[in-house]
C-alpha cells in the first residue's frame, strides 16, 4: 500500500522508456530517471479540442451523433411511453424532430421560446442555454423492443415493425443489472462539447413529451471515451487506459457498411440506414484497481498504461500481436487480456463502433465513488455481433474481477432524416 | 399546457422590447415579431470563454477556487476520518497538500506516478488525466464541525481550535435535508475547466486518503452558477435566470475582506484570512417550474428572464430598484421576490459570495431529472450572514414553491499557503 507515497520511490526501470516512448523492442535497455521523466508533466500532449461554435448537421444518410466525431459530454436519456395513444406519439415524435433539429443548430426548442413568446404562458424553452453555442450537439434517438410490445400488448399498432435483431439482451454472467436503470421504450443520446446544451436538450423533450412520456433513467457522461475519427487524440477512461485506440473511424465506409449501418434486406425497411444502439452501465471497482500493480494492470487491458500501444510493440496504433512471447514462453498480451477477448481475431472477424463515455455519481454509500464507463456501442447486427462479444467478455476477461455492468439497454436507431425532406419525422416511418 | 407547441404562437406583445433590448423605460411600447426574433438564435451572445492551458497559482494569501474565476465545472467531496490516530491525518494532510500542489499545476499526483515508477507497485497517479492540461484546476480544503468534535469526543486533540461560528446549520423551514449527502469532517472542492481533471484529483485524494478517509458523499456539477469576476458573463441556472448578476467580485477588495475573508481577532488564529464555505444541494422541481408562465418566473425571480435586468429596468447590472411600482401600485419586484428577500437592502447589508453549480444526476424514479442547484457560499461569518440570509429566504421566498435544500454543511477553510513556506500544509496550524 502506498498511504505513505511521497517517499522517494525508485525510478521505474527496464520498461519505462520503451512504454513511454516507443523506442526499443521488447527487451529494452534499462533507463534512469531522467528518461522517464518527460512525461512527468501531465500537459505535454495537446489540449484536448472543445469545438464549442460547431453546429453538427442535423439531417444526413444516417443519423448524427453515431459516427460523428465523439464530443465531450454527453446526456443519455431513456423515456417510457405513458400513454396508449397512437396519436399522441406520432405529434410528440414530429415535435420532437422539430425542436431537435432547432436545438442541435444553437436555436432554441421554440422560437423565442425562452422569453419573446406570451408572457401570460409558460415560456416553451427553458432557457437555461440562451446565450450557448451549438457545442456540436447531436441527438440521436432509437427505439426499445418494449415501443413496440410491451407485456405482450401491441400498444400503438406496429408490433410487426419490430425487427428480429431487436431483441431484451440476455442476461450475462458476472453483471448485477438493475431493471430501474435498463431498458426504455425510447432512447435519446444528447452529447455536445458543453454539458449544459446536452442537459437543456433532453429536459425539453421531457417537457414538451409530459403526458405522453416520463423519463426512466437518464446518465450524465463527462469524459468521452473513444475516438470516432481520426483527427481525434484517443482519451483515457477512469482506469487511466487510453480508451477507443482500436475503434471504428466516421471513415472508414466499407467497415461501417459491414458493422455499424442496417443494410436492405437485415430487416424491416425502416430501419435500412439506421443502426442499434447498445447501452450498458459499468460500475469500475476504482479503488480495486488502483491497489494493483502497473503489471496486472497492463496484463489486464494487454495494453501500455502510457502509449496505449500493445504489449510489446511500440506505437500506440501498432497492430496487437497475439504471438510475441515473453522469456518464459508467456504471450505478452495474456490469454484473458481485454483486448485480447474483445478484438477481430478472437471473435471471427467482428467489430463494432464504440461511443461511450466516463461517469462519476457520487458516492455509492460505502466511502466509494460511483464511477464507471457508459458504455455505448453502435453495431448493425446485436445478436452476431454485440452479444458474442460480450459473451466472451463475459466469461473470460481479467477486466470482470475489476467491473460490473449494473444497466443493459438495447434501442434501434432509424435512418436519418434527409435534406429537404418535409414528411418524415423521428420514427415516422414506423407509423407508415 | 404547451403539449402541441409548435402552434403559432402569438408573438410576445408589450414586456418583450424591453426585456430583450433594454431600450424603452416601464412603459414599454407594443412591438411586433420582427423585434424579438433578435434573440431567436440561441448563439448571438458570445461563447464561454474556456481556459484550458491556464494553471491557476496553489499558493498565496487565500486558498484558490474561492474568489478565482469560477471554472466550469466542478467535483465536490466531503470525507470523513475513518481513524482516531492525529499521526494518520496529519500525515495525510501533507501528502494532500503536496499532491494537490502538483495536480493543480497541471502534473501527476505523483512525479511519474501513472506509468514512470516501478511496474511491481501500484502506480501512485490513476492516469486519466495524463495529457491533459491544468484547466485551469483549484482544490480548496475546508474542515466540518465534526473534525474538531464527532459524537462529544475530540479525536486529535484539536477541540480547542474549533471557531464559535464553525456550528452545524440549523434546520431550516422547507428543507429535507438527507443526512447521507450533508455534513462531513473534511471537505475538497475540485473545480476545472475540464471535467475529467475535476475528478481525477478527489479520486487521487480519496485514494491517498484510503484507511484514514472515506468518502461521505461527492457532487458532479456540470454548469457555473456564478460570475466571481467582472470579465465572466453571467452564466444561467436550470431555471434559466441568469445567476451571478448581483454577485461579490474578486476586485471588489474591501467588500471581499468584509463579508468573505474571516479577519484577525474573528475567531482562532488558524482561520484567519480564511472563511467558510457553506454547501447545500438544492433539488429544483423544474418540470413545475416549467409549466408556470414567464410572468410568474420572473415575479418569483424579481427579474427578467431574458436580459437578467431587475423587474422595472432595462440593463442587467442595473440596480435593485424596489420603489418600483406598477399602474396598480403593485411593486415591480414583488414583495417575496427573491432577489428582493436576499438583497443586502432587505438583510441590513449582508451579503455573501456564491460560487454554486449546476447539477443533472440521473432521474427520481418518478419520471422527472433529479436536478438542481448545488449551491456554494463563502461567507466570513455564517452565524451573522448566511443563517439570518438562508432564514430570511426559507420563510418568504417565492422559490421555495419550485425548490427543496436536500443537504446542508459547513467547512472553515483555512488560509492560503504562502509562496516559499515549506513548513505549512493544508491544516498544520490546527495542529501546532
Ligand atoms: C469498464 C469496462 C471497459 C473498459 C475499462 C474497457 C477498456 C478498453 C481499453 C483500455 C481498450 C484498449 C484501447 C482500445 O482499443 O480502445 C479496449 C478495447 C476494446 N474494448 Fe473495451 N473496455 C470496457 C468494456 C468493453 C465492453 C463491454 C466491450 C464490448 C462488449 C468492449 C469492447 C472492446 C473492443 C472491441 C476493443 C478493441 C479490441 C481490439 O483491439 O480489437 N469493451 N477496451
Ligand atoms: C435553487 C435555488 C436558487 C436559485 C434558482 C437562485 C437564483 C437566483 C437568481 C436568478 C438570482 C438573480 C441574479 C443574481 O444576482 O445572481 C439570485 C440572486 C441572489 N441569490 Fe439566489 N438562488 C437560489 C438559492 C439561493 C440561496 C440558498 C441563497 C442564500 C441563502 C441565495 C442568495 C442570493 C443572493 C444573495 C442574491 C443576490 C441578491 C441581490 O440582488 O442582492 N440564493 N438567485
Amino acid at each position: 500500500m502506498s498511504s505513505h507515497p511521497n517517499e522517494p520511490v525508485p525510478a521505474r526501470q527496464g520498461l519505462s522508456r520503451r512504454k513511454l516512448f516507443g523506442a526499443a523492442g521488447v527487451g529494452a535497455a534499462v533507463v534512469g530517471a531522467a528518461g522517464a521523466g518527460a512525461l512527468a508533466g501531465r500537459a505535454t500532449a495537446a489540449a484536448p479540442a472543445v469545438h464549442l461554435e460547431t453546429a453538427v448537421p442535423f439531417r444526413g444518410e444516417h443519423q448524427a451523433g453515431i459516427v460523428t466525431e465523439a464530443q465531450d459530454r454527453m446526456h443519455f436519456a431513456t423515456f417510457d411511453v405513458t400513454t396508449n395513444s397512437r396519436d399522441d406519439v406520432i405529434k410528440m415524435l414530429a415535435d420532437w424532430t422539430e425542436m431537435a433539429e432547432r436545438m442541435t443548430q444553437g436555436q432554441e426548442a421554440f422560437k423565442n421560446g425562452a422569453t419573446g413568446q406570451n408572457p401570460y404562458a409558460p415560456p416553451t424553452d427553458t432557457g437555461e442555454a440562451l446565450g450557448l453555442p451549438p457545442s456540436q450537439l447531436t441527438l440521436t434517438i432509437g427505439f426499445g423492443p418494449s415501443f413496440f410490445v410491451k407485456d405482450g400488448v401491441d400498444r400503438f399498432g406496429i408490433a410487426d415493425k419490430k425487427s428480429a435483431q431487436l431483441v431484451d439482451l440476455p442476461k450475462f454472467p458476472n453483471e448485477k443489472i438493475e431493471p430501474a436503470r435498463s431498458g426504455g421504450d425510447i432512447v435519446v443520446q444528447a452529447c455536445a462539447n458543453d454539458p449544459q446544451v446536452a442537459v437543456h436538450a433532453i429536459r425539453n423533450l421531457a417537457r414538451i413529451g409530459f403526458g405522453t412520456v416520463a423519463v426512466r433513467y437518464s446518465q450524465l457522461g463527462f469524459g468521452r471515451t473513444s475516438s470516432t475519427t481520426r483527427e481525434q487524440t484517443t482519451p483515457r477512461n477512469l482506469f487511466g487506459f487510453k480508451d477507443g485506440t482500436a475503434n471504428l473511424r466516421s471513415d472508414e465506409t466499407d467497415k461501417l457498411n459491414r458493422f455499424v449501418w442496417v443494410g436492405d434486406g437485415d430487416g424491416p425497411a425502416w430501419l435500412t440506414g439506421g443502426t442499434y444502439l447498445v447501452a450498458r452501465r459499468i460500475r469500475m471497482r476504482i479503488e480495486q484497481w488502483d491497489r494493483t500493480t502497473l503489471l496486472e494492470q497492463e496484463r489486464v487491458i494487454g495494453r501500455q498504461k502510457g502509449s496505449g500501444a500493445p504489449m510489446g510493440q511500440s506505437d500506440e496504433f501498432d497492430e496487437l500481436n497475439f504471438t510475441l512471447k515473453d522469456k518464459k514462453d508467456k504471450p505478452l498480451i495474456d490469454e484473458v487480456a481485454h483486448v485480447r477477448l474483445a478484438s477481430k481475431e478472437n471473435l471471427g472477424g467482428i467489430e463494432i463502433l464504440r461511443r461511450g463515455y466516463n461517469f462519476t455519481d457520487g458516492s455509492d454509500g460505502f466511502g466509494h465513488l460511483d464511477a464507471g464507463l457508459f458504455f455505448i456501442a453502435f453495431v448493425r447486427d446485436p445478436l452476431t455481433q454485440f452479444i458474442p462479444m460480450q459473451n466472451a467478455l463475459s466469461r473470460k476477461d481479467a477486466l470482470n474481477e475489476y467491473i460490473t455492468p449494473t444497466s443493459s439497454a438495447l434501442f434501434a436507431c432509424p435512418p436519418g432524416i434527409r435534406e429537404g425532406d418535409t414528411s418524415t419525422f423521428w420514427g415516422s416511418t414506423l407509423f407508415d
